[in-house]
């Protein structure tokens, strides 16, 4: 929620000379993304984001991240496009930092999706995965089962500090999932970090997807499961089976699911849940002093979990039965 | 340099629904103003600026500073203008705050003008200046002659802590200026804030003056010595007589100077000086922990105040011998 790196009227000057999209006419900070420095870039041939990135990006996963959404925009997803400089590359420096131009979209974040956006994510997230297929490089989801242990050491001997027997219920639901992690689910790009801050509607429809740097190749389902995580829960914790419903069925409307892929769901979303409580707990446990952005509280994942923990089929998050 | 208050999707389409100007596409959170929160907004029908008034700003201040830009803009000066809503008025409450839509303006803030830069800046000033002629409403200038004493007190104790002899060299410059501020110079609305984030350049000409939330009522020339303060000195606090020049010059070819406006430029210089120096030193000393804005250096002012204590005549800042 800030500008990390300032970018002065000579620098952006310097790095637009390297590209084919006219001259500046204005730049703002914008004030998204905790990872990265944005700027809402006008130029006289249009608008666009342009986009520096901070530490905690490896900037070796840079062409990973923007080659793949040149392939999804290529095949008609709408994503933001990186634009290529004169020299045929989508990455560049500025103010000392690696950095990439991408186009503009419009349309709004939903703080609090109906049971409707919910489906018209699902379809997207489906268009997603269809048109993710063929992409020939790979990344590792670095935040999936071998990356959760060495999240709880780092967090382990003061989650309780957060709220009492933490620590014990993420050890035994670690040990779960070390043992009923699936295998050999179809794999793909997912986008891996679906919130709702990351899809654009305007009106009932999604105009965009945004933000691809936490992509990686995974169980494609894996993706829905953080969705109906991010997605389907109300503000008490308590799961909404219509959204949830509807998503999945939006999501099989455009790719269906498999047998495999359908019973895997329950504890795929709880795999999902834990991550974002791990990565939540540790940066709340790292509050660095002075830092502007309030960090995310870890606990809202610990409640969806327990809500997991009883789920024994994919009919309860609103799968529908199955018509072959 | 931040978002304070964050505006949600139903918050932001309940505010638009009383204005004319089409429904939202996209809106983002700027990084632009100390103090105030912007929204870059774009609807079906152009680009805006939303402003959530922070507590910096008196409410009661702002129906002043919006007719002032709805006037400037009236008279053909590139500033924002207010947009009305449906009942006429162009101030409204979004997110518990005081708020206004104004048009986006397109340009560029040059960090490093030039003299040429200069002269843009001294013309758009005095046709401000001009433009400003017949506005109904007044609004006393709180950070002049009698504003200093109060600000000093809160800073006196501590002064020395940033430089050693600076609460001494204060203390003789508030009574040097008590005795010597001019009064009865020609009047009129000036806009007290003219750095060079509040002027937008396309190419070399001033497209654009932005955030009036200082403006008030003064002498027009202090407007301009205000302005050769913040945008003639080099960064090792030497005078750049070309840039000068370049601004008086400028201004003149747009409105002349009287004789008591040229004689008093030296005084009001200093005033405008230590003006800048004083909040800045009392900001300095208040810095809240954990702030993200970092504070602007009040010596960068006190080092400019000891080049004018030098000065004797309005030439000594650029101006040409007057050709009647």
């Amino acid at each position: 929620m800030a500008v990390y790196t300032e970018v002065s009227d000579e620098e952006l000057s310097a790095f637009l000379a390297t590209y084919d999209i006219g001259t500046v006419l204005s730049y703002k900070g914008i004030a998204e993304g905790v990872e990265n420095t944005n700027y809402f870039l006008h130029t006289t041939s249009g608008s666009y984001i342009l986009t520096l990135y901070e530490k905690r990006v490896r900037e070796a996963d840079l062409p990973f991240f923007l080659k793949l959404m040149q392939h999804l925009a290529a095949r008609g997803l709408n994503c933001p496009l990186p634009v290529q400089n004169r020299a045929g590359s989508a990455l560049g420096r500025v103010s000392g930092r690696p950095a990439a131009i991408i186009t503009f979209l419009d349309g709004i974040a939903i703080r609090r999706p109906t049971a409707a956006h919910c489906g018209a994510l699902g379809r997207a997230l489906a268009q997603l995965h269809l048109a993710g297929k063929g992409f020939p490089m790979s990344r590792p989801n670095a935040l999936s089962l071998e990356g959760w242990p060495p999240l709880f050491q780092a967090a382990e001997a003061q989650a309780d500090t957060v709220a009492p027997g933490l620590a014990e219920r993420t050890r035994r639901e670690l040990a779960f999932l070390q043992t009923a992690w699936p295998q050999d689910l179809p794999q793909g790009v997912i986008h891996a970090d679906l919130f709702t801050d990351n899809v654009f509607f305007i009106g009932p429809e999604v105009s965009g997807l945004i933000d691809f740097y936490f992509a990686c190749t995974d169980a494609l389902v894996y993706d829905l499961a953080i969705c109906l995580n991010a997605w389907c829960f109300e503000p008490d914790a308590s799961f909404n089976l219509t959204k949830g419903r509807a998503m999945i069925a939006g999501y099989q409307s455009v790719r269906r699911l498999g047998v495999d892929e359908i019973e895997a769901l329950p504890v795929l979303c709880r795999g999902s849940a834990l991550r974002f409580m791990l990565t939540r707990l540790v940066d709340w446990l790292n509050v660095p002093p002075g830092a502007l952005v309030k960090p995310k509280d870890p606990l809202e994942y610990d409640r969806k979990l327990a809500f997991h923990r009883h789920v024994r089929s994919a009919a309860e998050y609103g799968l529908e039965r199955q018509t072959a």
